[in-house]
């Protein structure tokens, strides 16, 4: 047994049961050990921000890492973006980086380059192991980074030369794969429930892994019981929504809308997140959004368990075992006509199955949605994280994998779709139910807007034209079926209604083109 | 004037005339100048791979910097695997990297990573202004590194409230812009021009910048008078080929055929590059191509014009002023028949019109067009310099850029393509005459071949998925038309060669898909 093969067994050993990878020659020994490896299964994606946003949907489904394969630092720099991302979610992964062969580092080669380097900044962790037993040791360690309680992303540098040399005798294991949470600071807790029980207004504010059911029905107790009002994130890894679901309000992405919505409060409780700020800075405009004479408390670490922090809270206040949960209307079905950002959003919520994932990169198409959603049937809602544009189609790929049997609903913006178009093949080849909503109001439009807020205008054609997707308009729906998807374009309500019904009832993977004016 | 108007005009006033933006909201005052600065050119791409591909191909062609603007980190790590191929181009490239407001930095907002750390391993140098002033000083730093004689990236990162704020007097200008040459070492010529003429077997190897029409021809001269074999680099940034011209040998890409061609030389002058290593480390195959006796000369530094170090070694040993050049015969069309990787390249080097640009990232499929193309029209040949693929397109946008009036015809392999398939967007929009031909053999073949080279087999549906690209077969000529771009598909020469007449006859951009068996 060679050490690429050593290194998938302990990956399947450890419930790794999915690579995406997108290969080289440096990682042809660990493509050829899946011959001989069962239970993790490699998938072909045409393009590394395919790879690592694909394994950051999984592992926000799954609630463990994927793997990822990647080809020296430029594979690295090709998924870096979506690794960013990742990391801003808090999510698990675990990533092999093939390099040369540690003989060959020092001839430099035309693709050395410093993988260390580029993988740093989206890294809680990286391994360069000098041997085989080494390598078993740091994939070892690369897990158990990965499983923290509130996520980790590994990056295991596999040299080209320990990965075809005989492994040996597999190193014993030395401790427990899985890191162990920290006790809960009950000091901080008790603060934390004395902020919310002040008679002052508080917010409390979830981020990070609070999303899932259990701590979202927790803090909803919680609000409930002292008052306070509840909140999350503006952009979730994931968020358990729709009908008997919490119904928490979340930060908006504007600060113009944000400061007024927060400014009453004096005591603000954050759990799993820290205090909001802006997405951006901009003249003029505070970079933070409470204000300034509210006490922030954070009753929490990396190291816990945010359920755990959440049920001492409860505790401490007192809460009822369980949240009362009141659903709005149920979202209906537009009538006829042309078709909107507000009818699309009805309409996806109306026909949204029980159990859906959805994959949220809709942008300012998507103003509408969130809102439609939240009487919708339960699902599941993963937003865009770290601001990188192109995690859409990635996260959707990698969630239908982690969820077989529940359908993937991508709301996807056009202009953030062409950075990782090339995901909606990995949809085809693996026959996943991703039904992709492409929403194509040519432009770049959240630019425009921020033009404006960032006090600048573009009056000429020249200026313009690096916020337009016009010259040409781009057809989705052929590009869709040139990587066999099969797909269909809305201009009105009905087409859409009738193209979603079919797409949900035929699993595999569609793309509906929803024209905008 | 704002700042980010003062950066513009500084880039005009130096020469830049183009800038490959992919911009978001940290760079809405620079999108904003683009208003009030003429002269030069801000043009979308809709990924940074094609914004940094791009750049590279018009400093190959230009010889001078290209501007990118990019957003922040996950913005530098999108353009990463080109910038570090134009990085082993030796190119010239001034990359503009919006930031967050330096007051914004602190709050750790959803975009904030480490530019400093991704752009590392791809810059020469990074410029991190701290005010106005600073920036344009810092401008023109980046110009003179781009300026270099051997080719310089240089990444300016440009704080938003920095690029908002008032300019203020422009600082004046210290030094000139242009870094001076070094001055070449005699001594290290002497030395080469004796290891030239000592009667031993020697071999002249030129890199870098040495594959223009000038240097070229130098090089072809000292090797007649000498009796030297003349080879390049295997992947040149631009070589002058086709009638006419130098006919220097390349170094194979496979060590199995570089070490028995390579053995008997026993002196190597190398300008421009370095003793040729193989592209990986293999099990039991030497990493280096040269024989251990065989002794290497480096007559040149980064500092100096490569014609110059040419030129002292011509004279050195007295070459003639200018070489003998033989041509073969001229490629011709094939007969009727099914179309293959060498009857595609016998047509193409057929019809190739004199002062074309080709950008080859064919690969395994282009096994015969490099020496089809030998006894072609008078051309130049850009190829893959990193081994990053995703450059083949994004090189083609860029030359066509720099070179209005002169067809690109991009030599596209089918997987490479799928990388920065965006690409083809910005070649609509721009009208560019880019003519992509797209060998689809459905596979990343390369890697079949690598997989057994490095001693590796995969023998199983799984492994070898990740080599494949069937499952679905992609259409190449559909996803080409969906992004604006005229395209055919030729399965036998007769179509190919009216395909590709039609598409020389016709300016603006093209794709003919060649299906290969």
């Amino acid at each position: 047994m060679n050490v690429s093969e050593a290194i998938l067994r302990e990956l399947v050993d450890m419930g790794v049961d999915a690579c995406f990878g997108n290969p080289g020659t440096s990682e042809m020994h660990l493509v050829a050990s899946f011959d001989r490896v069962g239970g993790i299964k490699p998938i072909l994606c045409l393009f590394e921000g395919v790879c690592t946003g694909a394994a950051d949907g999984y592992a926000r489904m799954a609630g463990k890492p994927a793997a990822t394969l990647l080809h020296l630092a430029p594979g690295m720099g090709n998924g870096f973006a979506n690794l960013h991302n990742a990391k801003r979610a808090h999510s698990r992964m675990i990533n092999l980086v093939g390099d040369h062969a540690t003989f060959h580092r020092k001839y430099d080669a035309p693709l050395q380059s410093d993988i260390h380097a580029v993988s740093k900044p989206v890294s809680d962790w990286i391994g360069d192991p000098v041997s085989g037993a080494d390598a078993i040791h740091k994939v070892r360690q690369a897990f158990d980074i990965a499983m923290r309680p509130n996520g980790g992303l590994s990056t295991l540098i596999v040299p080209a030369d320990i990965a075809w040399s005989d492994m040996g005798a597999v190193p014993a294991r030395a401790a427990p794969t899985t890191a162990p949470k920290a006790p809960v600071d009950a000091a901080l807790v008790r603060a934390a429930a004395a902020a919310l029980t002040s008679g002052e207004p508080a917010i409390l504010l979830i981020g990070g892994h609070g999303g899932l059911e259990r701590p979202m029905r927790l803090a909803a107790a919680i609000a409930q019981k002292t008052g306070a009002r509840l909140f999350t994130d503006t952009f979730m890894s994931r968020l358990a929504r729709g009908r008997g679901r919490t119904k928490p309000e979340r930060v908006p992405y504007l600060g113009e809308m944000a400061v007024p919505m927060l400014s009453g409060f004096r005591q603000c409780v954050a759990i799993g997140t820290k205090a909001p700020v802006g997405f951006f800075g901009y003249p003029n405009k505070p970079s933070t959004f409470l204000s300034p004479e509210c006490k922030v408390h954070m009753p929490w670490s990396a190291g816990n368990d945010l359920s755990d922090v959440l049920e001492a809270l409860a505790a401490e206040v007192g809460a009822a075992p369980a949240p009362v949960i009141t659903d709005g209307p149920a979202p209906s079905l537009p009538g006829a006509g042309k078709i909107s950002i507000e009818t699309f959003a009805n309409a996806t919520a109306a026909l949204l199955p029980e159990g859906a994932v959805v994959s949220d990169e809709a942008n300012s198409s998507g103003l509408w949605a969130y809102l439609a959603f939240q009487n919708a049937a339960p699902h599941d809602w993963l937003s865009l994280t770290g601001g990188a544009i192109g995690q859409g189609i990635p996260v959707a790929v990698g969630a239908a994998v982690a969820c077989p049997g529940r359908p993937v609903i991508n709301l996807q913006a056009d202009g953030s779709a062409m950075y990782t178009i090339q995901g909606l093949w990995t949809a085809a080849r693996e026959n996943l139910h991703v039904i992709t909503v492409l929403l194509n109001n040519k432009s770049y439009f959240v630019l425009n807007m921020e033009l404006d807020r960032v006090g600048a205008t573009a009056q000429s054609e020249r200026s313009r034209s690096l916020l337009s997707l016009e010259k040409p308009v781009m057809d989705f729906t052929a590009m869709a079926r040139s990587m066999g998807v099969k797909a269909v374009r809305a201009e009105d309500n009905e087409t859409y209604v009738k193209a979603l019904q079919a797409a949900l009832a035929e699993p595999g993977p569609h793309l509906i083109e929803v024209m905008l004016a």
